[in-house]
């Protein structure tokens, strides 16, 4: 069986639009610029679908990993606690198994954003844009 | 008089380290690339110095203008409410000014992170880096 990438893009979720305009809007970028990926979104509360259902979703699209990263900013709680629970992540692990399609497909959990040099960059285009 | 810029990088604060350190992170990073900016963080709660006490630390660098810019992902009512009533802009408005060394210094106030393509393509990064 070839190799085939799943990305889901984990968003927070609120009861405002825009985190789920973002997370989906992430999404929509990465598929477009990576056709041979598959790419889908989850919310850890608040919105739809959920990461349960959004890892569900997966199945019939032949990924053999699942790449689970969290749209967020910062560690914290969520990404420490909250969000390998629901991926099902034994505690200090970040790679785990589901069943989809009868095959056994990998999810390794990604990093959040972090203090990137191009979160920088941006907040930086932000400033500049505001002037 | 000539134009100096600064930048306010504005975090949301936690009690936990990784917020602060990222907001941190991110202004180390653009006083580096501009070295003709003034770069400043502060925290709309939970960690120091606040906002308030970050703009009043621009005095005696000569910035004309400060341009304020949550490092925040999303919009939200930190964004539209919170944030603005600290900086003292008036509802709806992006731009207002405060006295520094008898001086007139204008304030802007960018906008968060936003679905950039930056932040698609960091995800995109942060997913191949957990396989």
């Amino acid at each position: 069986m070839s190799e085939k990438l799943g990305v889901l893009a984990i968003g927070h979720g609120s009861k405002l639009p825009y985190n789920k305009e973002i997370v989906e809007s992430v999404a929509n970028n990465i598929a477009g610029k990576h056709t041979d990926v598959v790419v889908k979104v989850g919310f850890m509360n608040m919105n739809e679908p959920s990461i349960e259902d959004a890892l569900a979703s997966f199945a019939g699209t032949g990924v053999t990993t699942i790449a689970a990263v969290p749209v967020f900013l910062a560690s914290g709680v969520h990404i420490t606690k909250d969000i390998p629970k629901i991926l099902g992540l034994e505690e200090g692990s970040e790679k785990t198994s589901i069943q989809l399609d009868g095959n056994n497909v990998t999810i390794v959990y990604g990093k959040p954003l972090g203090g990137d040099e191009l979160i920088a960059d941006l907040v930086f285009k932000r400033a500049q844009e505001a002037l």
